[in-house]
């Protein structure tokens, strides 16, 4: 599209935002504040995914928040106060039903389904430019802040091209030459000499390449702000998000993704042409594939305080679009009936440590009463003697599902025997094709339709930032 | 509140339409219809009810209607052309996180959040006013239309006070003093001499009292207009949408959701002031606690023929607010991923009977050829021979889950094996505690916040109307 074509329909657009939507959504770039942005469009946006969040699970957030903390969740406060706009999204692959995160990345990043497993490459072998790219050569500041590997398919899906997610060494290496302006999460793994299958070092290129290298929160708050920053805090995912609050040394040297966020956004916001920034609550989705209550509610309450971050900063900037969404479900979880159960749901304020904590320090020469003193340890609350030996049962010849479950544990068998003193149960192990959730506040929040396809909003963020279309 | 102050804050609502609602949204009561109706207000609300509903039955049942017909669901369509507004909505009852029917139809009903089982009782004993009877005596026309017993929690909820849901006959008795408009559904063994506890004929003292009384399809047509009409089809529920098609006596005598509605909207909308109807897709519900997905999906996609017959009449009528939502979800079943998998789920488009079908024309003497014949022949594919014996090993001593599942058949077991046929799974066989889908189109849906608690629509039913709060 051309330039004035654009900005004639840019200026329909806003005709219509000031007819049809309300009030406080009116902003949109109407006050420019400085020279280099053209001031009729969102400066800014913040992507924020919920990886793998089914309804239940912000249901169930927003449940605990209210009987734990009575207060809402931040993201449910805003529809209750009227801020942000809903959508319903169909979150299909180009291949199936039920996307994994990569082609669901692909789909916002690329704006183009492809099939499961791939980042922006279609069927064909053929590539659709990925998002940040396309802002990054519009002078747009950009990055991905995630819990888990930054490598991960989530922030590759608006980064990369590759043909298959599982190529993180290989995408570690791409974001060297991308130079995107921050980068955060885990997955030291996939950078450092020792893990990587090249023996490459890669946090020592990204230093000679002129990043700031961070490996600790106090090495991303020192990190110099005229340098891109490549913050890689742990192997693999940055641990659940209770099971982070209970270690000091996690505290001391991980940040929450709220951290991640604030400092992501200083960092960004000092570009004069504005910046696009993904926030990934990766662990929600883990937590769902491991039917893991503790570390899925958990996280989706860490998750909950970057929206904070995230509302906090454009409520105050104006000019700034936040868009918030989950690629697809996952397993579906919810608080199921039968009366008296409310105090069994209230059992999860006591939770101190997550399934993932329980059954990663068992081993095979515990006793069943060793078994229910961790469960208890963990949960405040602990699990039967023939319960505790059915557990055991699967540490002799480990056999658990689960797709990030590489030790086999028993997870599912977990999961569902919590079932009986949580009211919470799960439908399966796997990501699921319902439509999702999809909420907008701030300019080029008009543009968001009641029902959309996934890959609708790549033109949407291009558009409401007012940047050229492919 | 007093009339005066009451035509203040609607024309407060008005200019606040007139900023911030959508173009379409505005024909609110501004073309006065008649004389006695004010003309400021909603003439008519369809209160359309999808019974127990997840998220994903409402996604399922939309994708299915894509790949099987190549089209929206009515619902989605809604979103889709941008005729509707979404919000979430909150559904716990008085004493409990997830609502059963008659606290959730309650909330609505009466305003006010009662315990469940109870319909417009609260726990002290004092009852709040049902919500068809003050519109009954605000002069408009009302009805109910359902699936399931015309008795039964939900159309209740809107009509009587009754400190048990089990009441049926002595609700069947209450119908009778109230002198609703409309009342269709199941539920025979309520009115008849034959089955009712106290062997009264109640079908002969409808009629003694003035009411058109219809037990088949045509008499619901032939039904005199001038009078109230009560029409009662089936013993218990309405068969299953797809089980009632390959019925041709149910076909002749038992109409479908969308007939009832049709015909209940032409009866009820000969009133000058205006009418307010429920619709209840009730066995939505009966489906997903069975864990039936023939049963669920396509009766969801009868409720939408429903919302299709109360939408046409809304667009022409131009003062008509439809409510669409469901009272709580329900089973929380999705399509769950893998690869592949889109061929299983398009199995559905061959389904010609239930799992209640199936599973009530099986007994103990069957052999396991038997079953797998009565299978395929419901669902166009079958089950392994080692899958067969499995079901039938129920029948010895039947053991079955599931709240309507009397004869305790393996409904469960069934549901269960099927995912891996169709990859639908289901999370329990209860009520869920999901926040849930709530849409409103036309006049009065400006009030409509994204975020709701099951009990504002009672007001906001009452505000939209124009009719005086309690």
């Amino acid at each position: 599209m051309k330039r004035r074509q654009f900005l004639q329909q840019s200026s329909l657009a806003a005709l219509a935002a000031s007819i049809f939507a309300p009030a406080q959504l009116l902003a949109s770039g109407t006050e420019t504040k400085n020279g280099e942005w053209d001031g009729t469009t969102a400066r800014n946006i913040i992507f924020l995914v919920s990886d793998g969040m089914s309804i239940g699970t912000l249901s169930m957030t927003n449940i605990l928040l209210h009987r734990k903390e009575g207060r809402s969740s931040a993201w449910m406060e805003l529809y209750e106060q009227g801020k942000a706009k809903r959508g319903l999204m169909d979150t299909a692959s180009a291949n199936n039903l039920v996307t994994d995160s990569a082609a669901g990345s692909s789909a916002w990043g690329g704006g183009v389904r492809v099939p499961n497993g791939m980042l922006n490459v279609n069927a064909d072998g053929s590539f659709n430019t990925p998002i940040l790219q396309k802002f990054k050569a519009a002078g747009k500041a950009t990055g991905c802040v995630t819990t888990v590997p930054i490598t991960h398919a989530t922030p590759a899906g608006f980064c990369v091209n590759n043909a298959s997610r599982n190529a993180q060494p290989g995408i570690a290496e791409q974001y060297l030459q991308l130079r995107f302006d921050v980068m955060m999460g885990g997955g030291t793994e996939f950078f450092s000499a020792e893990k990587r299958p090249d023996k490459q070092d890669l946090f020592a290129k990204y230093a000679q390449a002129g990043f700031s290298v961070a490996r600790t929160k106090q090495e991303m708050l020192d990190g110099a702000a005229g340098q891109p920053l490549m913050a890689v805090f742990h192997e693999d995912a940055i641990p659940y998000s209770i099971d982070h609050i209970q270690d000091t040394e996690f505290q001391a040297t991980i940040p929450t993704l709220a951290e991640m966020t604030k400092n992501a956004i200083d960092r960004l916001n000092k570009n004069k042409k504005g910046f696009v920034l993904q926030v990934e609550g990766g662990k929600v989705d883990w937590g769902a594939h491991s039917n893991d209550l503790g570390g899925l509610v958990y996280d989706q309450v860490a998750f909950d305080e970057a929206i904070r971050v995230a509302v906090d900063f454009a409520e105050k900037d104006k000019n700034t679009l936040i868009i918030i969404t989950t690629d697809h479900g996952n397993a579906n979880p919810g608080i199921f009936g039968g009366s008296k159960d409310n105090k069994k749901f209230d059992s999860i304020f006591g939770f101190k440590h997550t399934n993932d904590w329980i059954l990663k320090g068992i081993n095979k020469d515990f006793t069943a009463s060793q078994v229910r003193e961790r469960v208890e340890a963990a949960l405040g609350f602990t699990i039967s003697p023939d319960e505790a030996r059915q557990l055991l049962g699967h540490y002799a010849r480990p056999d658990g599902e689960g797709l990030y479950n590489k030790a086999k544990l028993p997870f599912k068998e977990l999961g569902e025997m919590l079932g009986n003193y949580t009211t919470v149960r799960w439908a399966s192990m796997d990501h699921s094709g319902d439509h999702v959730e999809l909420t907008m506040l701030g300019p080029g929040s008009e543009l968001l339709k009641p029902f959309m396809k996934n890959t609708e909003l790549h033109n949407l963020m291009l558009e409401a930032a007012g940047v050229k279309k492919a």
